[in-house]
């Protein structure tokens, strides 16, 4: 049994591996010689494997649904309400954005080739169908037809690898809208111009300003539809231990706290109106300087207390006697590789704009404040990072225990709820964590929110663009803030668990 | 104790992503802003952590010898003789190439500063320490400060991952001696320049012809440091089950075999005449298209008959019965992702290469040869890579069991001496695995040899230098043939265990 499941992961692995080297050759190929491969070469590549991982998709469903068997066992801990929550979200925003590249193609019939119409359309039905197998299977731990459903599975993750490595390096679509706005000033300002222009104006400006607005969440869908195939993947034959034990409910949410919650809702109003502004003014041509100033100093402000706040509940940590739950804990691990590995890419932003920063020997005082921004950036991420692993390590041992009687487990679930219960047994520890977990959930959400609704004030304030170049640094955005949106995201989640179980 | 043991991994974890995300963005700061960031800021930045990871390691040398309490186990599977042997000729090649650096800037000395002459000389220190230090320490499982131990080491695997990083996309060295290699042969033709030219002429010529031929080796030295460093890391602090007990015998090696012995020696016999005549012409300004198509079809050659021989291998292995040891492994588990991750680097060159070849529209006899080697080497990797893995996966029962007593244990060792002593029992499954793992033992043997010691036909042909132009292309090939070349011996100690254990 152990034999067949090892040799199908390594084959279905050097598959993805495969297909992934096959088209990241063909998109290099089209970054650095444009001739021989044309985008539309890449677009082929990949229409045929996201209609093949549709197909695999389709068979799937039916599968399941037919065989009765086909499943017997769900990973309880496998895509809580928040991931699933997520990829809905994330996967309208996509299909949005098709639509409106549907639009923008209609709209230039006259100069535009029929395939152009053709790629959103089937992008369109891929990452409905996904959304939708995914959102119904995410727990499944299939156990007909396994090797199939290993090789179906990385197929469709490669796909999706693929179109995210597609869409942190192609900016063609940037490249095209951007001459194109410029093409309307200058017709307004009486040049005419021989340029593909579209018929109705209104609605080729919201198709474009859509498109640049919702093209973060496409990046963003990929990467979780990654993460989710990756979980039902490794489901993959798995035979759970007890299937007929309930998942370890965690206690109810009840809000504690005074101090946290308050400081936290201040900056979640103040990031609010920020963002406000900022997004009025990102519909005039350039960005005022004080605008870029406001955001930053908000950011210097915040992200000191959110790092000291972190480092006090470490420390809190040490204080404690508790005993540390070592045991092997598979999804805790993969909590803790997304946490540290979605780190990377803000970090490596950070780290970026920090040498771009010194080497140019900053005067401006913004550009002192992006210096100041991007190291405080980085210890924020370090210190957070420890103060959530730290809490996931330190669940309450009656879980971390397997129920050997089913009477005794209920018992200490039973306990534990009175526990939970009796507010008036928290010590001041527990009262000191609980806030600083309000605090740190509040911030991150309002963290999350800039970045995900379109405020990239890294890649327009042109510092780092005219240092490094243009597509140097877009690559390198386009690769690190989607990973920190999902940092914030999956941070909320950490630090949730951490309040609960404080 | 488990809690210290994980709060110190991660935090020296962190340390070390902090310093290579620090590099790194210097390093991507030279290569497209060559104004702000120079080559000197690198250097600077890689001679600071040079020192302190020298005065650590001094430290570390110093520690061990005066408490004789500090490293109470050796952990009898890190660093067999084969990757202690590859360190120092490494280390010693990489220290040659900086010996040649030296004399370079020596007799440039009108027009060179003298911070190149101190940097090749730190480098000359740091690898003659580091490996020293590696040699005698690398079975370490340090007791003491392990804290401070796990700190440096994840510092100097860091300063060894920067100067990795730094090998692959620098390649200002080349364009210099190009240049003036390119000036020599004007100023022969009778033109005057005003390039920077040595004093002494052949000695320039063996220190230029010199530092090219040996800088594959230099990235092959770090890949190889930071792999030994990693397991002395993961050692830190570590209990062994049974210190007393012996590490596991293999058997004696036994030559066996008829055929598979003779057509590897062919391989190795053709490879070599092959390689001296490309050595011969390499002399030249210009190699010869034929000496590229008797490379290339030599490959194609021996490339399908691996191939073969591994699927072959990988059918004996479904016909056998015998049980599968499918126990936690940690020494096995990191042979396999090391085998499965070096194969990345040539799989990647592999597919760059075909998608070169197949846009370029291959007429020329040339192209089709190396369309047929990318394909080949790609399959001959996976089918290796299945027959190694599987190999790795079949050892001998007995070794897996824990020693309960070690009467027990001496009696089934005497027993698996007695069974490995008469040749006679041996079945013709055994007889076949034997035979094919010699074969492709001296095949990998002439395939290492090849890229190792200086031909890199990928890089002189020019179908893909072209293609993908000069620098990426620098990259890909430094990239991935360093790890080619890791991955040949890594599968030769691979493929000597399967011998063994057959």
């Amino acid at each position: 049994h152990t034999k067949t499941k090892k040799a199908g992961q390594l084959f279905s692995g050097l598959l993805a591996l495969n297909v992934v080297f096959l088209g990241s050759a063909f998109i290099c190929g089209m970054l650095f010689n444009g001739m021989a491969v044309t985008l539309t070469d890449v677009w082929l590549l990949l229409a045929t494997l996201k209609v093949l991982s549709l197909l695999w998709l389709l068979y799937y469903e039916i599968t399941t649904t037919r065989k009765s068997r086909a499943v017997l066992h769900q990973d309880p801990q496998a895509g809580p309400i928040w991931v699933r929550g997520s990829l809905v979200l994330f996967g309208s925003c996509t299909i949005c954005l098709n639509v409106f590249r549907v639009g923008n193609a209609v709209s230039h019939a006259d100069c535009k080739s029929h395939l152009e119409l053709a790629f959103p359309i089937i992008q369109i039905m891929f990452v409905s169908v996904q959304t939708w197998v995914l959102w119904k299977h995410c727990k499944d731990c299939m156990q007909f037809q396994t090797n199939l459903t290993r090789c179906g599975l990385m197929l469709t993750l490669a796909t999706d690898l693929l179109l995210w490595i597609l869409a942190i390096t192609n900016d063609s679509m940037h490249h095209e809208i951007r001459a194109e706005l410029d093409t309307h000033l200058e017709k307004s300002s009486g040049n005419l111009s021989s340029f593909c222009v579209c018929i109705n104006n209104t609605a080729c400006l919201v198709f474009q300003k859509g498109s640049l607005m919702l093209y973060p969440f496409n990046t963003e869908y990929c990467l979780l539809c990654c993460t989710m195939l990756f979980v039902m993947w490794k489901n993959v034959g798995r035979h759970l231990a007890a299937p007929a034990r309930p998942p370890p409910s965690t206690p109810p949410f009840r809000l504690s706290g005074v101090l946290g919650p308050l400081l936290g809702l201040l900056a979640l109003v103040a990031g609010i109106c920020i963002f406000v502004l900022f997004q009025i003014q990102a519909n005039g041509p350039d960005i005022a300087r004080r605008y870029f100033t406001l955001y930053y100093a908000f950011y210097v402000a915040v992200l000191p207390a959110m790092t000291l706040a972190s480092l006090a509940g470490a420390a809190v940590y040490l204080l404690e006697e508790r005993e540390l739950d070592v045991l092997k804990n598979p999804t805790r691990s993969l909590d803790v590789v997304l946490l540290m590995g979605a780190a990377l890419g803000p970090m490596g932003i950070a780290y970026f704009s920090l040498v771009a920063t010194v080497a140019t020997h900053p005067r401006r005082p913004l550009s002192r404040l992006i210096l100041a921004y991007s190291l405080l950036l980085v210890l924020q991420h370090i210190a957070q990072n420890l103060f959530i692993i730290g809490g996931l390590h330190r669940r309450l041992l009656c879980e971390a225990e397997p129920a050997r009687r089913s009477s005794l487990l209920d018992l200490s679930q039973d306990l534990r709820r009175a526990y939970f219960h009796s507010y008036s047994r928290l010590n001041w520890k527990q009262i000191v964590l609980k806030e600083i977990a309000l605090f740190l959930i509040l911030c991150n959400i309002v963290l999350w929110m800039m970045p995900a609704f379109g405020v990239h004030p890294e890649f327009e304030n042109g510092l780092e663009k005219d240092f490094y170049g243009y597509r140097t640094w877009f690559t390198i955005v386009n690769f690190g803030l989607p990973l920190g949106v999902f940092y914030r995201m999956h941070s909320v989640g950490g630090l949730v668990e951490v309040y609960l179980e404080a």
